[in-house]
């Protein structure tokens, strides 16, 4: 029995960010609070987790085809080599491409810019039925832009609300949302970068001003604990993922997809026509007469 | 030697449509005239043909990140329950959804007819670096339009030379195009309705419209053989697959889509910063500092 309560436990109640008590700065990148303790073990859990991940998302993928409103998105944040790529690979990849929408933010173009923080934003929410992923997202308004000092502190400030506000929006009309924090170590995202640039199929991924980022690293972890902490909200929940370990960073925002889409649970649309008839329909008709 | 050669036997060339030469009639579905013989077989295979798949995938979108313009465009084509969803799932769901674009043209909106039969189609062709997957395409402006009568006889005529043009402008931006035609029998159509009909989390997938498409299904066949003879070009080749057995189905478009990507060879982009500089600056940043 107790085995049966530690795999049924919320691996979201153990990663959420609660206002009040949340601190980045006790975090463990290398922690494994709960779930598998090794790669094997995590792999065989995931095949898992991807079985089931997948039937859900069939199942919305159905609902949203009847009509239904209904979508999950997925938001992964997290500095360079936090694996937000590696995590869509991963997590993502175990679905039907085909109900996904990922997105991803890059710094603003001019076009962009010429609009509130959150335009981009509202372009890319997945269509009902649809599993949106966003590869860093609106938070990055309230991070760099906050770190490089962008926009007026007095600017930054006010996103949180504006955030919140949009994000509430979003679960009314239907979005489900979790997000994710993808928490790594100096240590390991300097080993990243340096396995990056010795492998020639790795050097695309490595800019030189991921070091001017890197210099930031705690003014980061600052922007991070005030983001998480004023926008983990009960409509759209933050998650802190110890991302030291690619396998267990992996599992944890697979559970938590998971589990957010068990919440969800979407059900198959019932048919807007009689089956019986349909068979029947079939059985009579010959195509090649 | 012999088994080699076989191996290496190049998949397109035994589904290539050939105008002049090709007859849809003479096309059995069921067959697997290259390849693997079982579903074993070809599972084994699909392991090997998606490892490299993935490979060519990241690389192809390494070189679309560092400037190149190359991308890869698939057409899925078929008749209901040939399964153009399915090959979706077990072909592009081999690599990773980030690299990946997928659009699905259903019957067009108000909105689309306002347009040329092409504009919508544009909107959806891939960014450089990604794989686009189309689900039904501007070809059914010459099949459904065409058995349906929605344009006359001489609108949906001219749309052929259009859809070369158009082609032949894709591939000169840097869009290799392949094009697979689902080639189902009646048989094995009316069996995969009767279960999607017999199945709740299937029936979604039915509409009683498509028993209406299957009473002209050797119209279709007659609309196909046009458009597969008058649009198989050098520069957008038509395959046409065997559909009946979803194994082989699934085998030969992921080889068809390998050989497309294996001759785009993309390449990794050089960087253009020097690793060992930044190699060095690493060693001497202290973030914690």
């Amino acid at each position: 029995m107790a085995k049966k309560s530690a795999q049924v436990q919320s691996v979201r109640d153990i990663f959420r960010v609660t206002p009040g008590t949340f601190e980045i700065a006790g975090l463990d990148p290398a922690a494994t609070p709960v779930g598998p303790k090794s790669k094997a073990g995590a792999a065989a859990d995931m095949a898992e987790v991807g079985a089931e991940l997948d039937e859900l998302q069939e199942a919305l993928y159905a609902e949203g085809s009847g009509g239904g409103r209904r979508r999950v998105l997925l938001v992964l944040q997290g500095l360079d080599t936090s694996g937000k790529g590696g995590t869509i690979r991963h997590v993502a990849g175990q679905v039907n491409p085909q109900g996904l929408h990922i997105a991803s933010f890059k710094k603003p173009t001019r076009a962009e810019l010429r609009h509130d923080f959150l335009w981009r934003i509202r372009r890319q929410v997945p269509e009902p039925g649809r599993i949106g992923v966003f590869d860093r997202s609106h938070y990055e308004d309230v991070l760099v832009g906050r770190v490089d000092e962008l926009v007026p502190a007095a600017e930054w400030r006010r996103r949180y609300r504006l955030i919140n506000e949009f994000e509430a929006e979003l679960a009314a009309s239907g979005v489900t949302i979790a997000k994710c924090f993808l928490h790594i170590s100096p240590e390991k995202q300097k080993e990243r970068l340096v396995a990056r640039l010795r492998n020639p199929a790795k050097q695309w991924k490595y800019n030189p001003h991921d070091i001017d980022v890197r210099a930031k690293f705690s003014q980061y972890l600052l922007a991070y604990q005030d983001a998480l902490v004023k926008c983990s909200t009960p409509d759209a929940p933050w998650y802190a993922i110890p991302a030291d370990r690619k396998w267990y960073r992996n599992w944890a925002v697979a559970r938590v997809l998971l589990e957010t889409l068990r919440d969800v649970a979407p059900v198959y649309p019932a048919p807007s026509y009689d089956p019986l008839v349909e068979l029947a329909r079939l059985q009579e008709d010959d195509p090649l007469r």
